[in-house]
């Protein structure tokens, strides 16, 4: 278990989870209330590095302590331990799913993680229970899953990816009635319960930026003809329906934000401020479930004395 | 493509696929001749840096040229280019495997990686063909796919996981009669040919380590509580069966090196040198396929226009 000792910021934010931070108390979503994403600054910096430079300094310090953690994590399920995790990406088109999973995961061993990007369902899909597909992407007992709702919502057709999504597209296309909706709403909730109940600790962070800076983004995007493969026409007409998807994400975030499956609003207009806190929220969670290698169940002498035999 | 101008070893091996060095015609197994590994110096330099810390700074120097051909490659699968990449690792206990996963793979995106590590097969699929569950586990259209073969022989208590070793396995044991796994040779060529057909690249690599560095890292297992877990009693039975293990890979590498889909054999004495070399050989497949980014398909001064309105 992390040391809770100190209550202040450690002054070495981003190093160990040991430090007195918790970056999670900061960014989780209290569940139940009404929420307003208006009001969050997604150019907050409510705790750890203050600058570029220091953020991604911050960042590659925590990358051998995520990295020994999972290694921690993989080496107690060879010896029957079940715990996982699941970290789960939403937000805005060009909020930085993407680039989130290529820097935060890239720090952690690529064999113990599993990133599913979810597409549009399929037609077979859509005649299944909307969480089936979710069910088959989960991590295994000892892996890291990450869950990128991967396509921009103008591509997704009708019913969404994650599960979230689901219960956004449904209510700002109207393709779902919204006691169906609402119904949703409780399932993701009995899901995530009985995940968490099953050993996974879910970590689901919406990645929250500004409409000026998808803006910037997305003309970015245009001024580069490398990156027009990731540009969509219909990406501008679904800005005209951001203050539809601002609501329901707030309704969603209010809705499924539970003391077992928190959300998080993390401020993302800085990009390494971003990556800095899925890390640093990692690195907490981790910390916390404080996997243990297993100790060996043979005789270590025995074997050393056999091995310098051959 | 790669220029192939200069036929001499470049001076910059590492940084360009475009320097003349193939590193995949020096590593490559010729097929058809019989194949005698003891004759392989699992220490050998072949090619490229000479000193470990030349090649840190090597597979170093890699890293943006493979993350760019990935990230190119994915860009043309969005546009319907169905290539992806497969690259295939095996090697006796403690070659490296995992290692190179962790080194190699961690320099691509993890986005667009799939690593599969095979294990035992679950009775359900010893009873359906034994190339079903790799069919199941190829890469996508855009994404490079890893084949570990994770578990030490001796936890395989039948057949065992990748193609390769659903021959090893059975020879050594004498677990198939030897026209069946004659049968399984031809069956795995006919389907790494249509594989390549259907648009893989696939580069297979036996990561080669000497009896005497085997237990070198088996002995350093056994040294650090922390690596208890990776150690297995059995591992010991089973390097008493190394020269049957080593005639089985020589015949299966003999056997099912082909044109279309070839052997590589990867000095692993030095996990420097292993690394570096297969990070080498992504890096000259990857090039040759030259994946391209997909042109804009919209007009680029319209979108710019309507985004600056908003």
């Amino acid at each position: 278990m992390p040391k809770k000792g100190s209550k202040g910021l450690g002054k070495k934010e981003g190093s160990t989870a040991g430090d007195g931070l918790a970056l999670r108390k900061l960014l989780r979503v209290p569940g139940g209330k009404p929420m307003d994403l208006a009001a969050h600054d997604s150019r907050e910096m409510p705790a750890g590095p203050r600058d570029r430079q220091a953020g991604l300094a911050a960042t590659t310090d925590l990358a051998t302590p995520l990295a020994d953690l999972q290694e921690r994590l993989w080496a107690a399920s060879t010896a029957g331990d079940r715990r996982r995790v699941l970290l789960v990406l939403q937000g805005m088109d060009t909020s930085g799913k993407g680039g989130t999973v290529k820097h935060v995961i890239g720090l952690f061993n690529p064999s113990g993680c599993r990133v599913h990007a979810f597409k549009a369902p399929t037609p077979r899909e859509l005649r299944h229970p909307f969480l089936r597909r979710i069910k088959k992407a989960l991590p295994q007992a000892g892996e890291l899953g990450i869950f990128d709702r991967s396509l921009p919502h103008a591509r997704l057709r009708s019913r969404g990816g994650t599960p979230i999504e689901d219960v956004l597209i449904a209510r700002v296309r109207a393709l779902a009635p919204a006691a169906e909706i609402e119904r949703r709403y409780d399932e993701i909730n009995r899901f995530e319960k009985a995940l968490t109940g099953d050993g996974v600790t879910v970590i689901k962070c919406f990645l929250h930026i500004s409409y000026d800076e998808q803006r910037d983004r997305l003309l970015k995007r245009l001024d580069r003809p490398d990156k027009h493969w990731k540009f969509n026409v219909s990406d501008i007409d679904e800005r005209a329906l951001r203050p539809a998807y601002q609501q329901a994400y707030e309704l969603a975030l209010e809705r499924c934000s539970t003391p077992h499956a928190p959300w998080y609003v993390v401020p993302a207009d800085r990009k390494w401020y971003r990556n800095w806190a899925v890390s640093r929220l990692l690195l907490e969670h981790l910390s916390e479930l404080d996997p243990r290698y297993p100790k060996a169940d043979f005789d270590v002498e025995e074997a050393r004395r056999r091995l310098l035999e051959q």
